[in-house]
């Protein structure tokens, strides 16, 4: 065997171990019952360290070096050439933190978020501050052993979930969007055209919307064979391995689109986990990009596909007959508007396509001071609550609905914020060119045909894995550098029409 | 730390390890899409080999000196004894076995239950044949390597299963049980007195099933808090750790005793694992003692408290009142006969409390001589046919009803079925001691009071963990040695009654 060969069994091994927490993670989340918390953390814990052990072990570090010595890059886009690379930046990654942070990190992390959630409850920050305080120090030190090159501490953080993305690049791609996305929701507001969205928290049964939901998933092309959907309190997508996809949602039977469209953004992810190439699995080639990758995967499937007029065009009818007490009298036209309302609101999660990303930019401004030092976390509430009024003209009434309603910063998820309005801007990249290569999508849509859409995705996102980095996926799928100017072409045609601007 | 808690460490995390695979194996059973049973494989497999390593390492071969050596043994029921007495068992063992072997038999195993899946499907012992060979002579392999003093093969794989047993002492209990229980069968086929079972196939709509077993198994002292109660294909229990215990089941609607007394079966076997010391978990005071022991639990909730006439007394109402449609015409006294019908039946997990011992017998006289070679795998139908015949009075029609109907032999479970019966055995021997020990219990269960029967089983029973070796634990709780005397009582008082003999 050669050493590539070995390198690549050692991965997959790795893999193969982390894909053993990933099942007991989702059980966690699903059907665990609550006297099991303990031990599950203590399982948890050890596999964790055993995973980090291994990737961090001097064989594989010997293993990376012999092999890059075989292979002497020439093509920086051929696929050994990002094998290597990718391995390579995983063990310099973590052999540089040391284990004595990660073990740290891990504690102090599990504790603050328990903390976190009892601060939300209570909407105290106080209660919540000392956790961040050490929180952000960790990460502060983590940053400092990985390193930064020429760049700020950030840097170091978001290459965690975006490799090779830089803060200043995330500044002017924001900077850009922020200009023109503000005076177009200024613009929506001003018409005064507010949908009957009570409409949407009508009674819709639970088990209809389960049938209904998962049958959405599969028509986009979720293989159900391959996966599943269960319920979880706060949901997701767990990819296994090859043929394991395990999607997650929630059910409010008073509110229709949590579940629905949630379903669809996690089949987005899961459509995206059951298109990386198994035959690579645990290795570069077979993994996803980035965060913001994944996230372009799901914002796509969910915003661009299931809240279009096409979308609806071919489904309302089946949404009246699977709730006809609540859709009955309502027309396809109110039903699209309802589900595309633009409006400002305090949660995040509930956010429309539009004001949703001007959630992610406050936190983003938040988030390179306090790593830096120059906002303390104190200070948090009163920076979030200036932030929040400038960009949607109201205050948080507490801080719950504040900087208190997201769970990343407790779990150390600094620099994750971002890969959520990227996620929105590659998918409104990789939609347009996807238009341009396969006709009109919309006819498509209202036919219920998806199978085009998902099979120029396994293509041309997810079958190359980690052969490229996102920018230069985008390059080489879109012919362009990202931008953000197709998100608000999107956005902009999109409401135009809705709102008649 | 002395070297006895750093071996109470090593097996611990081995434990917490091994834990993990349940968890994914419990997955595998319940919930896991079809799509991911390779990638399963994988990872138990991964899982099996990374616990074996720990379990063979040489280092805990030096632990366990070291502590021997601080511990000289004296009092041989002292905590500590028995905990170095199951750790050097366990070691040795797992020594004994050489890794070759270990895989090879993992490996034809996992082939072997596919192809007699495939075989009982087909009714195709020809199919089965070449696999039964194969593993018949690698557990002929593993008896030799493991050794069996001055006994018989059949003893080291006895022993895997129940520590201590030998198949001269299984003979003697299993020749006294057989030489009562086949002139009482007897008895009972020639009163004519068949009650009308069908009644148990009319229509008990699954929901209300799974609301009724699940309510009978937290009435007995299954706590769901700490476990919960799934569907599978093929019934278990799987003890995860401490606070969490998974039973799972299965609904026919038209068959109300498969999930209603396998319910109550497999909660028996979680009210064990719960009640282990959970500050023992992994260790041997926090493990079950044998699988007969751990079968005495669920056979005596089963048995000897599901199928009592004072349970029925307590929630017959409650059954008519859940499955008005198929019960409102059926009296008390002929539901009880029903779900104690002894009759005799090719299945052996269909089989009622009495003949059910007899699919035992039947099995350990054929293994015995399969593994000394006196009996060759293809002549396994025709023994089977000429025994059945001789114990039942009548003949498979197939070898799906006859040798292909259980999946133990595929999975290398030779040595495995005594302890079914050895189970019932202890089961009534315990249950004479708590009778003994807490007064009426027909009176308690008519009242729904379960309570006291636990929490003496917990005590007596789960607590000590492998304090005592299975032998011992029946002379310490009942103050008698072993005996089929109790089994063959409760067997001849509960049918005298019911069948007037």
């Amino acid at each position: 065997m050669t050493s590539y060969e070995q390198l690549l069994n050692e991965l997959r091994s790795t893999a193969l171990l982390g894909s053993c927490s990933s099942v007991l993670g989702w059980d966690e989340q699903t059907y665990m019952p609550p006297g099991g918390a303990e031990h599950r953390a203590a399982q948890l814990s050890l596999l964790a360290g055993m995973v980090h052990e291994r990737a961090t072990s001097p064989l594989l570090g010997e293993l990376i070096v012999a092999a890059e010595q075989e292979n002497p890059s020439s093509d920086p886009d051929a696929p050994t050439t990002a094998t290597l690379r990718e391995a390579r930046r995983n063990y310099d990654r973590s052999t540089k933190i040391p284990r004595r942070l990660v073990e740290e990190l891990s504690r102090v992390c599990t504790l603050s978020q328990q903390a976190w959630g009892e601060a939300r409850k209570q909407s105290s920050f106080a209660h919540f501050l000392p956790w961040l305080e050490q929180v952000v120090a960790l990460r502060r030190e983590e940053a400092d052993a990985v390193g930064y090159g020429d760049g700020v501490p950030y840097d170091a953080l978001l290459d965690e979930f975006e490799p090779g993305m830089t803060a200043e690049e995330v500044s002017g791609l924001f900077a850009g969007l922020r200009d023109e996305l503000v005076p177009l929701i200024a613009e929506i507001v001003e018409t005064g055209r507010q949908p009957d969205i009570s409409i949407l928290e009508r009674r819709y049964p639970i088990e209809q919307q389960r049938k209904f939901s998962l049958d959405a998933a599969q028509q986009i092309g979720f293989d159900f064979n391959n996966g599943r959907l269960d319920e979880a309190p706060h949901p997701f997508c767990s990819g296994f391995g090859p043929g394991d996809t395990r999607l997650t949602t929630r059910y409010d039977e008073h509110h229709f689109p949590g579940a629905f469209f949630g379903t669809l953004h996690e089949a987005g992810h899961g459509i995206y986990d059951q298109g990386l190439d198994p035959a690579a699995f645990g290795t570069p080639l077979g993994s996803y990009v980035s965060l913001g990758i994944h996230e372009s995967q799901s914002r796509l499937w969910e915003n661009f596909v299931g809240r279009s007029r096409a979308f609806w065009r071919r489904y309302f009818p089946a949404a009246q007959q699977a709730f006809p007490e609540s859709l009955q009298d309502v027309t396809e036209e109110t039903f699209y508007a309802c589900v595309n309302d633009v409006r400002p609101s305090f949660i995040r999660v509930e956010a429309d396509e539009a004001t949703y990303n001007l959630h992610i930019l406050l936190r983003f401004e938040l988030e390179q001071p306090l790593v830096t030092g120059e906002l303390s976390p104190s200070d948090v509430p009163s920076a979030w609550n200036e932030k929040f009024t400038q960009y949607f003209g109201m205050t948080p009434p507490d801080d719950a609905q504040g900087c208190l309603q997201d769970i990343h910063w407790s779990g150390g998820g600094i620099g994750y914020f971002p890969t959520y309005s990227l996620g929105n801007m590659y998918a409104a990249q990789f939609f347009e060119a996807a238009r341009r290569d396969l006709g009109d999508l919309d006819a498509q849509f209202s036919k219920g045909e998806f199978a085009p859409l998902k099979n120029w995705l396994n293509e041309q996102i997810h079958r190359p894995g980690q052969r490229y980095r996102a920018n230069r996926l985008v390059q080489v799928v879109t012919g362009e550098e990202l931008s953000y100017q197709p998100l608000m072409k999107h956005l902009r045609d999109k409401y135009s029409e809705l709102y008649g601007l």
